[in-house]
């Protein structure tokens, strides 16, 4: 069976005067675009904005919310809040953006937390069940992105929601099959042969040599790309052109 | 037939750690609350609390929406933002508080604008068009509470959305039946007994006296009150008791 | 020799329009106020009002700095800011109340940290000597209203700055002198009596009688008072009436 | 007599993750920097950076406080605030950028007003005198860098405050000697030729022809030059050169 392989990025993080990242062009490369919902990043503007341009570049849309926390774009490690506040903030968020998709005749495929709230869910369950709540209110259709084998992943089968898997090609694993901190040696991988060899292993063979030299299973729905930077646009673009030269199917997993 | 009229009022209007009024000594007063979406007061936490003490109380459940303004609780003026923006703003919040509210079991039943946006729209036709046109796009059957005889009335009218026009019945009106300011002579009433009168007048025969002395025909489907302070609860008590005394039906405009 | 002691109070914690607790009421009875400087209350209106109002009522005036988190009124726990970007926000904070307070003929007398800010720092060694270091930048002269046996006392003593213990009354603690959570029984005294003669015994033995019935020595230069809620009023109130009693000095440890 | 002129920059517009300009570079142009100081912009760890990098490059430092307002960039139109807050916003944003300065040994120069706040105080006298009033209870001795011609220019006067002219050599101006608004024909000067040869004759004859053709006398003391653009820093290199070519002195008007 042909491999298949869907391709994300975090779009819309500006916020009133300020832009992050080059949308337009990485919205010619990816399938599904992830857009933030105010709390981190993005405001109603720029969320109307991302998603009519999401649209007209065909790219399947679904929300990204994140902690209440601008200043430090959804960063900062917050702890302490009741996991059903957290909820409750998910909520508002994705159905904020649900609302202006809908105007302009999108509709959500997924939600992909963003950042320490991400870090935090993917190794609570407490949190990962109360957000997999909050997305089956909102609509039980709506796919989870997650971090490939995380908490995240359990509750979404507990809540009967689809999980998406998500991993990152251009970053180090440890032994245990998650993300090396990005201050470790080979956290970062910077060379785009690298990055489109070893995202072809994970597509092609569901598994990914860890920084020790282990070959761990993984799965692999979803591969995240960045476009701050012209080399990661580029990269980004290597993967897919790589990708598609070894057939891999490169599709949405959600259409909108 | 006999007269009919609903008792609104806006509430959730707390931030974070604040809170403002007593809500839940409102609800056994009104019929229909109005929440705060996060823009000039409310947060996820205290819409969703909002929502679920509305439908313990059998109070319709409406969206409030206003300027991105915390620190100005949506009074400042705020002009040059482009109509179209201040619509997608309003989309937003209404989305959020819509998406809140459904996990509660709760469908909302209207919009009404806050601040120194609803005054914006009352007088300015093209924004008043924009937010007719954002509510159709959320729900065309959301009703839209607006102030008596203003341009979103009429706005109302240009898109099929139901109008509710909403009276201030301890507050004076000139001779255009427009609000007088703040600060003039007669534009705050403040003996209980006076309230009631002027409002069963309003309801029962659809007029006003303004301050000069004038009759002024004034549509009334729903009056305002509040309950920052104990004299202004007591004054809503007083006047419900007052309109069911003289067999107004004091009902809902909408169910949610 | 004579016991003596302050009563200080973090005041000024509304925000635009919100307002918590009574500052006037506590003014009455308190000798310092640490005034909130806009990161999780307060903002500029409200912290010169403050001043003015202290100042009239011959109160000593402090800065009380917390995170930037108004959602979470500074309470919320936010790990991993490097300590010198903490340092440049109490720096912040610090400069913006004392310019307010200057041009009310006000010198600030001391710096108390807010919150997850405080309770970081009381812990934390390196981000005590950053926010010391910020405060000799600051000004040398500037006391620093710390909790009593905490890393910012030592960080104080390595800095040259001068340490104000504070204790609170009706508090619990354990038998390391640490203050019990708040869910924990005991952590919380509620009656007066009790907090008066717990009071009376740290003032005048410098002693603690822990959760288990340990007696620990506790340093007290200044003992915290709440206003919240009118039982804390009261409980203020006859602190204050029972250390006169009692012949204890009560008296600011600064001069504004 | 040789001219003399400054060149002023608006700096430091980031916030929390997001960037603004390419100030290092524009840092090697101009002799002044307004630094934002966290309402509409800038945050205090961008602060801090902004003036050790002006201080690096010789380069006075003063601040430029707007509305609290992050989303509008400080350039929405908020009316309706009493200038007496305003004039409060203003010490609180001044101080607290003065503190971060003074810690990196750094005295500030100058205030200049940002965006929809400078617009109002231009031409509002009670505004205007209310600005000065807290610019004297801050540091009588900082200069006011103000719009050529505008209120402000004559509040200074009527408050001892050193007034700094400010004009835009890329700007058009109409026979009142006023901006044209940015929609007009003639608003914008494009060409660096057209923008240098303009400027010389502010500088060199206190002059500027109005977009009809008419000889306006117009004080210039600093020039405002920006960097948001490739285009725009060019231009600036080109303006410095071309002053120094006609042997203007460009130099700071104050010193840190």
């Amino acid at each position: 069976m042909a491999a298949r392989v869907d391709l994300n990025s975090d779009l819309g993080e500006g916020f009133g005067p300020w832009r992050m990242g080059d949308d337009e062009q990485l919205l010619g490369v990816v399938t599904t675009a992830s857009i933030a919902c105010g709390f981190h990043a993005g405001d109603p503007v720029i969320m109307a904005r991302t998603v009519a341009l999401a649209r007209r570049h065909g790219v399947a849309v679904g929300a990204h919310p994140g902690h209440l926390d601008l200043y430090g774009f959804g960063r900062r490690r917050i702890t302490g809040e009741p996991p059903q506040e957290l909820a409750t903030m998910v909520v508002y968020q994705v159905g904020a953006l649900g609302a202006l998709a809908a105007r302009e005749g999108v509709r959500l495929g997924h939600v992909k937390l963003h950042g320490a709230l991400s870090n935090a869910a993917a190794v609570d369950e407490e949190l990962a069940d109360a957000v997999a709540e909050a997305i089956c209110a909102l609509d039980p259709m709506l796919a989870w992105l997650v971090p490939s084998g995380s908490e995240m992943a359990l509750a979404a089968q507990r809540y009967g929601l689809r999980a998406v898997h998500e991993v990152f090609a251009d970053r180090g694993y440890d032994d245990a099959a998650d993300l090396l901190p990005r201050d470790r040696p080979g956290a970062l991988l910077t060379g785009t042969a690298e990055v489109v060899e070893r995202a072809l292993r994970i597509v092609e063979e569901g598994a990914v040599v860890s920084v020790s030299g282990r070959v761990l299973p993984l799965r692999c729905d979803s591969l995240c790309v960045h476009g701050d930077t012209p080399g990661a646009l580029e990269t980004a673009r290597a993967l897919r052109a790589g990708l598609e030269a070894a057939e891999v199917t490169v599709a949405a997993f959600s259409t909108s």
